[in-house]
């Protein structure tokens, strides 16, 4: 079935969003942990993260400035840190949670039934249940002029992760950890490994890495 | 298991990669379709399409200038057009073949096996494989400084898509089309859904959509 330009302009708004968003395809489920001026820890789910270099370790994300997570976005310009966290497949419902509209002064983590945890290293609180922990710097933040939404910079200082879920080559089997994937707005995934392929070369078939 | 800031500037270099190509979480599997000034079609599997907005329809992804998809990104500043096809669970294999470092003037089309296929109203190529297919026009590349990558965003003015994947409120069950996901850089996944939950309430326990 094909939509074009005109049938995407003319959909009821909450329908468009509910197709647009499902086009890129599987998304990452993360919660991002912040830490007002004043100490109040604030927790967020987004899946927007993604990868933007290894060297430096830099990782992106949109936030949408006049929608729910603005208290995250708030208090990583005031305060240049924050965690990204993966939300395993058996707390997906309490992350989802964390995008309801909730109180100033309110902790989404007491709120929805998830617990701080604070490394020795870094200010803003980490999830402690997230088996990938992520501690960030803030680096830039970008305006994305066409809609004005802003592209948040961070490099990764500090990795908490399961040890056994390292491979040999670096290679973190994020399955293993039981982390979910994100589709629309609202749709949670668990994951199956189909496998792994090696460098590809033109004119070799795809080897799968054992 | 901590990996703090010192650990991850001394890893080796392909360690990193692999390591810190996973810590976003699960990525989108794409094939970007493009066409040159001359006419010839090209192909790459991309895993950093994110969604930027739905009014206006917008989506980013990340190109390294100096890796692969170099034609890729030349082809789409050159004619302002190119397709997002999202990579099928049995396509993952030459899907991943794209990525190799083919001669100039092979079509990834047909060397890795997939079919191009042309649409009346956009004149990039899409993936006839690919169930859900997405033509896009250039509307901004933005530099990112710190590692010099480039952020390419389009805005979506045309989607194929089977229509008994789109739901009534619109969202698109993207795993009953058998769209793959990917971890870190060479590693494909299949999904299982967990559950659609509606749009969170602070006070109210979060709901399924039926």
């Amino acid at each position: 079935m094909l939509f074009n330009a005109s049938d995407i302009a003319n959909m009821e708004q909450r329908y468009r969003a509910n197709f647009i968003n499902a086009l890129s395809g599987f998304k990452s489920a993360n919660l991002i942990g912040t830490i007002s001026k004043s100490g109040q820890h604030n927790l967020a789910i987004v899946s927007s993260v993604f990868h933007i270099g290894a060297h430096p370790p830099l990782m992106g994300m949109i936030m949408r400035p006049h929608t729910v997570p603005r208290d995250t976005l708030q208090n990583i310009k005031d305060t240049g840190v924050y965690t990204i966290n993966h939300v395993g497949i058996e707390h997906t419902r309490e992350a989802h949670h964390t995008s309801a509209r909730f109180a100033e002064g309110v902790s989404e983590f007491e709120h929805v039934g998830l617990t701080p945890w604070l490394s020795d290293s870094h200010p803003a609180p980490f999830v402690a249940e997230s088996r990938l922990k992520i501690g960030l710097e803030l680096q830039d933040i970008q305006i994305i002029a066409l809609n004005n939404t802003e592209l948040v910079i961070g490099q990764v200082v500090e990795v908490n992760v399961d040890k056994h879920a390292v491979a040999a080559d670096g290679y973190i089997a994020i399955d293993r950890l039981n982390t979910a994937a994100v589709s629309g707005l609202d749709a949670y995934h668990s994951t199956n490994t189909i496998g792994r392929y090696q460098y590809a070369k033109a004119d070799a078939p795809v080897q799968n890495i054992e």
